[in-house]
């Protein structure tokens, strides 16, 4: 084997590797999608335990905890799968690496968390607090994970799924917010600018997902928002902004509402994982099916060029040549365009880091909350007439004088 | 150790292993450098050698083949280096194993190339032409090595020596044209526009190293491009488009001029190797330091729980966890920071690979030359007044209908 033929095929091994790893992936990215699922079931629970003073959902919060120990039992294992010990082994390591030391971390408070919300301690929003953050970090971890695909249509799919989990937890926020405001029966300004933000930031993921999502999945989420349940919706939404008198019995019909179209989301989970599964076992048989293939065509050439007499040997030759050439040049073309594209993909993850940072820099600079400091970005942005994302690329810049 | 401060240490692993492999990838990149700069040597004197008949340069094309074929096997011991086999070992294997195996398969034709140069076989454009593939596999070698860096500092050196290599590599074709050129005492259209086309390709690559240098690297460049050589070749260069009658004696000034500029660039070269390497060993042992006092820390923060009595044990508890907490946030938004500005870094290298990509789509639709596709790229852009990257974006969008 020359070394020309034996890098060829290392490329080729190379990206079934990559590939296998980003099945991997997307096994993590599922077990995290079902983690976050039951922490938002165990966050809900937890609020309406602690509003009634531990008059309700005691039980209900209880069974909901085990669930979530198990969700969290199967992270916790695919943390155990990730390879931190061979060099290299996970793309993207040092960031997925540090971001799974801090949702680690933050889930093993979680028990401190539970016992405070049985003791009645915390208020409902402090609690909420808690939970918001730790899946805050897990999807943290998703982001970085869908950062390193290197098969571009996997990271299609991978990019939906973040974006879809990201505005399923902002609806769940939303959930938990409306049910606070119509329990009070009143909202001031700031209150009501809080809620349009969480419907804002909701709705531009579930844009980003319907971009790189597959039919499937967006079959799923047509019935999360079909036009009756939107509607009203969007009805409750008009009345927590000025809550009518009987706004206390509206409370129960919002959480209901809010609810059931969370769990439908859990459909389109459930499909965009089920193609991303079957994607990519599909990319791995045709990246092997190539490797036989290549194998094949390089052994019956050299077989030919063998077995001939010296001069059918000697006309052989270029036609090895060429065909080797061919097979060289075609295979980097391809591998240069998935490149490319993958580029393109990352970039609809630039601006969401951007902005994540920029918040983060005016939250430690100026000692504010992270809705605050998103307001701020978005405000200057409509003041300014640019984009969110440019305004955080200015804020990044400023770094120095901030 | 908890299985979060496991994933912090292996964070931080991750990030040296990164960084030793970039001092690799720098290693190679040198190598690769110091063989194109003999081939360019060489393709130089083959072409004197060919446009004499054979009368001249033959001894030192000899002397020049010995010294192309010391830095072959350089070149060669590197690219053995590379880690084929630990899956995943080498980041943006498959696109860089591919690369590598064109570069080898195109090295292994060359003794065919000189074969023929000795029996005076091709012209001195065919020559050239087989030289200036080599060397763009080559080059693509290095631009997808560098596109595998994974920390800014080290990844804006890189680009720079990318692009540095490129311009230089259009200096020399420019140098081999104008010969020709003054040689024939003529020109037409069509070769002006070649000449400008070279002119500014080399350009817009000198641009690009001088955004992304160290001072050392710049000043080095400025002796390159000292006012009165810049005078010279500009002189020159306009000569060239309208030859006088004396044309021919112009050309041994204008090889001269080129070949002094070319090896003026060699300071350049070695400038940005010197800093690169410097730059490596820092990044690696500050990392390593960063990694003892996270270890330390660690560790007395453990003693003094395990140490103290149960009350302060339960005190230092809180402090234990805001350090480690503290700690984690720290690490993973500094990452997050450099990710950011590696995106930055690397986007600078996304229209160059766009605009490559669009031109190897023309030239296979159209059946037309390399620099052909380039100038209608270029002819559009200007027609259109848009960016050359927009222009190869929108025919790579047509790709369907080409």
């Amino acid at each position: 084997m020359t070394p020309g033929i034996r890098f060829l095929t290392a490329a080729r091994r190379a990206e079934i590797h990559a590939l296998e790893e980003l099945a991997r992936t997307g096994e993590l990215v599922a077990a995290i999608g079902g983690l976050v699922h039951a922490l938002q079931m165990e966050r809900g629970l937890s609020n309406v335990h602690l509003a009634s003073r531990g008059a309700r959902a005691g039980a209900a919060r209880g069974e909901q905890i085990v669930h979530s120990l198990a969700h969290e039992r199967t992270v916790r294992a695919r943390f155990d799968g990730l390879d931190t010990r061979t060099p290299g082994a996970v793309a993207n390591g040092p960031r997925l690496f540090s971001r799974v030391a801090v949702a680690l971390h933050l889930l093993d408070g979680l028990a401190e968390t539970r016992r405070a919300v049985a003791a009645l301690e915390p208020s409902p929003a402090q609690a909420t607090a808690a939970y918001v953050r730790v899946v805050g970090a897990l999807l943290a971890v998703v982001l970085h994970a869908v950062d390193s695909a290197s098969d571009p249509a996997v990271s299609r799919l991978l990019v939906a799924v973040f974006h879809f989990l990201q505005g399923k937890e902002f609806a769940g926020q939303e959930r938990a917010f409306g049910a606070a405001v119509f329990a009070a029966g009143a909202t001031d300004a700031a209150q009501r600018a809080q809620w349009a933000l969480l419907v804002e930031q909701q709705e531009r993921c579930f844009e980003t997902f319907a971009r790189f999502a597959d039919a499937a999945a967006l079959a799923a989420w047509a019935v999360c928002e079909e036009p009756g349940g939107r509607a009203a919706l969007e009805r409750l939404r008009r009345q927590g902004a000025d809550p009518p008198r009987d706004a206390a019995a509206l409370g129960p019909a919002w959480f209901e509402l809010c609810t059931g179209r969370i769990d439908a989301m859990q459909a389109v989970e459930a499909a965009l994982v089920r193609t991303l599964r079957a994607l990519c076992e599909r990319r791995i048989a045709e990246a092997r099916g190539e490797l036989e293939d290549q194998h094949a065509i390089l052994e019956a050439l050299q077989a030919e060029a063998r077995g001939g007499d010296a001069a059918s040997a000697a006309a052989l030759g270029p036609r090895l040549e060429r065909s080797l050439l061919e097979m060289l040049q075609e295979q980097s073309q391809r591998l240069q365009a998935m490149g490319d594209e993958l580029d393109a993909v990352r970039a609809s993850l630039h601006e969401r880091k951007v902005v994540e940072r920029a918040k983060g820099l005016l939250m430690a600079s100026r000692r504010i909350g992270e809705d605050e400091a998103y307001r701020l970005l978005r405000q200057t942005a409509m003041n300014q007439h640019r984009k969110l994302a440019e305004v955080a690329e200015s804020v990044l810049a400023m770094e120095a004088f901030l």
